[in-house]
């Protein structure tokens, strides 16, 4: 492990985005309120910090990254972004301390959405920008990360997108990266930009259609309101979030296609058509429940059961209702919803539809050769037969998944939170989606948890974001040999 | 699939299984209560079913079953078992409508002991002796089941014990079965029996003796007391049953290796040194829990912490304690134990320690292989390497296991359940424990779960007690084609 190589990665890393505090800084100007110093005084300490460290170690270069050094940039690259975004909130002082700076700040770019804000609409218009904008700036990171990076680390069934994405064949991982991530960046600008004026189409201002775009693509979910999406009540606005998150939780690969076009290719690529299939009968299956207990009509009961099922399962975290008052079974469903994600190669969480359909592709198999104990047969996924190597990182990924949630759960119940809680806190952190159940349910926030809970959800953060392995791996000491 | 031939050994299976009924009779002639006419009319119906499905399949034999048939065997035996058990309660009428019945009498066959009385004690002797003695039925049933046919049925991994089994090398199934049964059963019978006689020297009489050394060998849990265990009250008792009900959660073949000299087989066995570890831990954790906040003493916690993680883990459901009124963390750490479960090869249920331990063998294979991506590894128990069949079968069972649990859930929330108890049910039923959280808690019981609700839950209970896959594969369309 060359961590000298790696620290000057981190320190381009960090120069770069303290660079984009410039953002921040002309919407504090532009506003004139007390964000500015405090986005001055981190740009300062970013930048100086990326500088520093990249001449430290500029002389350590390598042409080919190793496995094990990729994930170590994944995760301390993650890590250091997090820890200095969250330097505008602590430095603003106010509600921040620095457990919360740092919890509002990992939340951002891990595009989970969680916030301790008890009030949003009491903090400056420049920090409630920047805490929308690093969602936007993880979610570009995502992208990389899932359809540039994962694929070559092997990285829970990810190599699986090795030979999918629209670049030149790899000589290796550094130009594939960039011409990756170039492409499928101006998708996501594109579509973004695109709400933006639909948004403001339905009369938003500028300002909250930027701080909303920048949160729905990356499927994040922060607000400027209190009341989330909610404040606006708007059906047309609801129906543009609908489909924004959506769009956010497909593959960007598939819209780079569909502008290429290739316009079948939603029902063409098969887990987008799990996506979209469950996302149909989940809603269904919602509003079924609520209309006649919570909502009069049956507009009303689609219209907020979808917006929640879209909203969880992509893993957004946006409200519009307060779900904690629908019946039992809804919320059972949005909890499923925030383990099953959406789809890989998206900007969703969870564990992602790809790795449940060929989890249950698997489980059929399993039967099918009990049935049938001499038939060969394999899993495939669009007509292709699906590697063992590829399946045997979907059942640990989701082996993992599923335990760490468990024993995260248990701690967190150790620090004294009640179990319906711990068990959607747990769900809505590990899976990247914001709201849980509970205390932290969608009209709460995560202000009440107890001090080491909120670090413990942090990690959680982390750990879903970045594909379990790529954090896990740095705790399991044969990493460290040499 | 010869279903002539399949419902002739039904027959006989149920023409045995009415003969048992003598024992409840002979316990309701001699305390002369009101069970004796439903025992006598239940006994009549029962052979008569049995000599009547004989007769009429008599000629249909076979040498050699196919693993199909196996399977329908195992399902439908099960099943029909589980009805005609219902009998009793039924023509004894009073607080058993027929889904009562059939629900008391499939949770003892299976060894679930998950009930729907409110006052046991107000039940006759008879009744509450056969409510008992179906469990200790149903455990000798697992045992048959766990050691000598889904090993050859291929199901869940239990082909790792295929070589196990201390019998001569095995021509056929018939003989395997008939001896290595034999042999368990007299293991089984011993150990009931010490029990017996430890009970009795703690004060307990004959009859409550014999009625909970029948409901702890087979983990099933049912009690003639409406306090459970704690009804007694001394800690000599809860100490043996702790011992006890540990003894049942052990692979029965080991108890037979033990009994022949090896007198350090729970150590040498990978899978048992887990299971008495977790014990340990668990309930490390629990006493440290409820320690200071329900209990004044370390005594009094470890004695009831102890009592409570083995009553679950072991999948038994006695209680000595309200655990609801325990911190989250014990709650939780509980409903983990559901999950997990006992032993493979005892009468334990749950997904069992042995596949749990594979599947964390498993998930750090793979980091491994992460870190050293040329180098090959097997997952082995005890120094014998898993095949990849078997890690296969692991995993397509616990997928399964998780997912049906989630499906469950979810349904039973649809009902009108509330979240905890829907979530608590399920796990308590299809892992075969009995008590759950909530609603269905250990000093509540099954009557005020909506009727739907109760056969869905019959169904959990014999999806978990015959380890999934032999009945889910019943639902595969696949299965009924020729």
């Amino acid at each position: 492990m060359r961590w000298r190589y790696i620290l000057n990665i981190i320190g381009v890393l960090t120069l770069f985005f303290g660079m984009t505090m410039i953002f921040p800084l002309l919407v504090g100007l532009y506003y004139r309120d007390q964000s500015v110093f405090p986005v001055v005084e981190s740009m300062a300490l970013t930048v100086t910090a990326g500088i520093v460290l990249h001449l430290l170690f500029r002389r350590h270069k390598a042409e080919i990254i190793t496995q094990r050094e990729g994930m170590a940039i994944v995760a301390v690259g993650w890590t250091a972004v997090g820890l200095f975004g969250a330097l505008p909130f602590y430095l603003a002082g106010g509600t921040f301390s620095f457990v919360d700076a740092v919890f509002e700040s990992v939340s951002g770019f891990t595009t989970t959405g969680a916030s301790i804000l008890t009030d949003i609409e009491a903090v400056s218009r420049g920090l409630l920008f920047w805490r929308s904008f690093i969602q936007w700036l993880g979610g570009m990171g995502i992208i990389v990360l899932s359809v540039a990076i994962l694929p070559f680390l092997g990285v829970g069934g990810m190599q699986l997108y090795k030979a999918e994405v629209p670049t030149p064949v790899p000589d290796k991982l550094k130009p594939r990266i960039r011409d990756t991530a170039m492409i499928l960046w101006k998708v996501y600008a594109l579509i973004s930009l695109t709400q933006v004026v639909l948004l403001m189409f339905g009369g938003m201002s500028l300002y909250d259609a930027l701080c909303h775009a920048f949160t729905t693509m990356p499927t994040g979910g922060f607000s400027t309101k209190n009341a989330s999406v909610a404040h606006f009540d708007s059906v047309y606005l609801d129906m543009v979030f609908v489909v924004f998150m959506l769009l956010a939780g497909i593959n960007f690969s598939l819209h780079y296609q569909l502008l290429r076009g290739k316009t079948l290719i939603f029902w063409q690529d098969s887990e987008c058509r799990f996506f979209l299939g469950a996302v149909l009968l989940l809603t269904l299956l919602v509003s079924f429940d609520v209309f006649g207990t919570v909502y009069k009509t049956i507009g009303q009961a689609l219209r907020y059961g979808s917006f929640q099922v879209v909203s969880i399962v992509t893993t957004t975290g946006y409200a519009t209702a307060d779900y904690e008052q629908w019946p039992a079974m809804s919320q059972l469903i949005l909890l499923l919803c925030m383990f099953l994600g959406a789809s890989a190669g998206s900007t969703g969480g969870g564990m992602k539809c790809l790795r449940v359909m060929l989890c249950f592709k698997y489980c059929y198999k399993e039967l099918f050769s009990l049935i049938h104990p001499r038939a060969v047969s394999h899993i495939k996924i669009g007509g292709k037969p699906v590697s063992d190597d590829v399946m045997r990182s979907v059942l640990g990924f989701m082996a993992l998944y599923v335990g760490l949630s468990a024993m995260s759960t248990i701690l967190l119940a150790g620090m004294g939170v009640d179990i319906v809680t711990s068990i959607a806190a747990i769900a809505a952190t590990i899976g990247n989606i914001g709201p849980g159940l509970g205390m932290v349910g969608p009209v709460d926030n995560y202000a009440q948890i107890p001090y080491l809970g909120k670090w413990l959800l942090i990690w959680c953060m982390l750990l879903g974001r970045l594909e379990i392995f790529t954090v896990i791996i740095l705790v399991v000491p044969e990493f460290w040999r040499k």
